[in-house]
């Protein structure tokens, strides 16, 4: 099946921070794909993705990068599907990226999400598909429901230790 | 024509900041809503508008709020529809809310855009919906060739500028 | 006993820092109640809690959470109890989460202690209680005293090592 | 009626923006006392006036300072009374006041409120002294109400400025 | 005269400040040119340019950019030509801006100067080219001397200024 | 007399601020000259300086400058005279500055004062020179004394504001 | 014999960072005392101390403290000698207590030293001493000759390094 | 053959930051002499070497500091050779030592590169000798197609990478 999302990361040293997003669309059996792009390195590459991506039937592009994190902003200044940018904590604790990735011009956004926030990436790219898929919507609303129920377990459980607390 | 995008403002306050997105819409024939609903202070108004919010229609959220700026993601832990949040500069120029809107926990994702950056988070809207609207799609890319024109026709201005300095 | 405090952490994850406020009121022998409900996974506990503590006999409620920490903020919200938030380091050394929690709007306060300062809010706790209970001032008093005496002995053992350094 | 509630500021200066803490005790009909005293230049006064304190019937106290603001860190040393501490901007954002107010070593804790939130200072002096005061806590339940009719009403006028934007 | 060096702005708005650097030419009478280009909204052109630049005699390039400031660096990943960036204050002090150019990925760097620091791009594009033309060499000698004797008049002028300190 | 401090400043445009200074000194009857030097555009002047000043009779160094803010540091590397830095507010909020005076290597210390902190940099001063000038140490005693008087007595004037609150 | 300098620190944790301003007191066989006061824990000590020193022969003062560290900034408000502060990194990395030192109200300087900067600390506390003493001015230039030596040594030392590069 | 490039650190310990600067000119074979000089501990070497640099045939000067990172600018104020600066993190993230460095007042450019930049502060150095050298200009192109293909190499083995996701 033909991807319909597109993880680009800077670097493969991206890769740990990033597998999170891959894990999810797995797991939601969304067809996906990862590469590596660097807007600074390879800019005619990233120049030839974005610009075809569209066609390729893609809907929405990850763009994880780090320190003056431009990948994001570059491929969002070459299409016109949403691009979510992923800040990645390499220097300064990500707060060189975030800038670089969330202050975009009026004209061209980016939406981002929080430092190494693949996981937040991947849930908001179905999201964004999920506002014209009908059964998309379901599974994000199951997928919802059981984020609630390990927190209420994992709450049952402090019960437990807080009686350790009470006997001392 | 039901709305189909719902701007949300913690403040009335931030209306000047918001109008901008408000005329984007009116100005692609979206149809949209606008209100002032604060987190803190009218708590059940904003869960019931969360809560109802996609039966009604809606398939987008824009949330702005300045300082500790909680809305867009109480708005987002009430919905699966997709969240943009606009950090509204109050105080700190705006840094507070940018990281009490971005930095969301695992789970539940809020694109954000940059400081009062109303324009964007309107695109980005358009940007969304468009994943399942080829006609949306369309208007974009109308959209974003004008940006083009606008910048180069000022580029040839500036040209006229430029030998002003040379006659110096 | 039933519970006078009530200790929430927006993860179990923040239970080693919370830790040091349950084992606080543990000494103190004051009843209280420790549990994990997070803002953005499971709002409708959050609200179901929030609303009922004042009429089950809690009277301060401490709220710990990181990154973008909207517990605090969103308790405050749905009573007039006092509630203190404790910023937990998760991300950009915690000063996200403190921004998050202490930058509150006009009209809900949420009185901020350090970054992983569950100790101090455990204190500032009695501390409010006690402006109505003679003698659980009492005992704050005494604490105090303590301090002061475990400060003095270590500073007598300092003047030990000082002289370490006169004989090299 | 003798003031349980004592405003300190540490400078004159500092009087515009703790004037809203002082207008919304007369609003409450609460007593309360205002004055400036520094805790670099007159630390006498502040010590005098700290240990009296609580003997002068005093159960809050609610401490202004910008800069290096060490008079809430200061008071609280000496009393165990509990202290909210104003960050006032006066230099850098008010970030140098925040930190130096809000990050209290483990034993001294400062309820700390937003930049200049001198109004959420006296709304948590209140929720306090409420712990021990029911009719106290009816008061401040009734101004929480009125806070969310005036963002309704708000919410209401914003209504019709939409219509202004859909005509054009 | 063919330039030699080429100033890009990300926008229009940015004249004012990379006015300094057109002037600083004039003055030495080095042949340049000025033109707006931004990366996002018109990011062919800004391609076109870079890979230009060096065939059209252009030896050096500064660009100038705020916010999420990727001009200067999308530059210099299309050019082997030293590229110097100058972040505009449009936000947040500067501070996304300057981040947003310095931080580079290893293989791609931006010679950054300080916020509005276009004065000194200026000075810095004809150190570069003096590196191999002696004559140029002499000219910003020159120059440096200069700026010495207008702080050393200027301090004269103080000398006058103390004496009415010390008459009062 | 011969001066016996020496304030230099890093442009003439910081002499509004470093006025407080120069003024104190005039109130106190200490002898000093005031004088602008570049650390970057005037450095043998600045070493000519630095290496003289003990030999001159000056016992205290105050070296003010902003942004990348060099000249005390420079100045602290060529002489064993005390230098007291004093960052000027000129970018950043003046944290640009403060960093670079403040931050000194291992060796070369510079007693640093508060962004814009002319005149504690001229108490500072002469606290240092009292250290050997018990007539000295009197008048500062004196001084210290003045400043309480005056915030009594505006605490006194506020006594008299506070009335204007009870009678709303 | 009498100590002429007095170290005090915010808690005997601080002692690893301070050590080294005792040691350079040792090798420079000047008389000091080292003790652990804190402003908030042992207000009373501190003030007894602060009262003291000047009539116990103390000279300057270096005060260590971290997080909100008022300690500097309430021992320079009870005495005329001069303070010297420094932060101690112990949460953000040390720029809340860097703030919270150098950010002193007009009247109260702290001369304030780089973050962990002990050894700075002493020498200016030597320096300033010097101001009224010409043998430990003496002595002060010949550590600053010292200095030179080791780095002109170590360059050397690279010198032979630098040969590896080149031959590979 | 004699250097063209002097790499200077202000300290031994930048060595292993500073080497890959090293290793590139090794690499591309460019005559090149590495030295450690500290501005503030041996100013006398620190002018020596900055006024006879272009004499001895250097062209460019990389200068690396790290804290209150002086060494660039103060080697600036005394050559019109183009000096590169090399934030070195050693507190504060490199925060301190980037804003020392690139901050720099009209007059006095310092071509600062990301923190911890060395190589390319390197690259940057051959970029400006290339302005006047066209064998180095290809040097240079053919190093960014190497840079190219490496990455181009590293996304095909994420290829594989993937489809260990999507067997899982």
């Amino acid at each position: 099946m033909d991807p319909i999302i597109s993880i680009i990361m800077g670097s493969t040293s991206d890769l740990p921070v990033m597998e999170k997003a891959a894990c999810f669309f797995d797991e939601m059996e969304v067809p996906f794909e990862i590469n590596a792009l660097s807007a600074h390195r390879t800019p005619e590459a990233v120049e030839q993705f974005a610009r075809n991506a569209e066609k390729r039937g893609i809907k929405v592009i990850i763009a994880a990068a780090g320190m003056a994190a431009h990948l994001p902003g570059v491929i969002a200044s070459m299409t016109t599907l949403p691009v979510i940018g992923v800040p990645i904590k390499a220097s300064l604790d990500g707060m060189d990226a975030l800038l670089a990735i969330v202050q975009m011009p009026p004209g061209i956004p980016v939406a981002t999400v929080g430092i190494n926030g693949s996981l937040n990436a991947a849930i908001l790219a179905l999201q964004m598909i999920a506002t014209g898929d009908e059964s998309l919507r379901q599974k994000l609303a199951t997928y919802k429901e059981d984020l609630k129920s390990k927190i209420t377990q994992a709450n049952e459980e402090l019960a437990g230790i807080k009686f350790k607390f009470k006997t001392n």
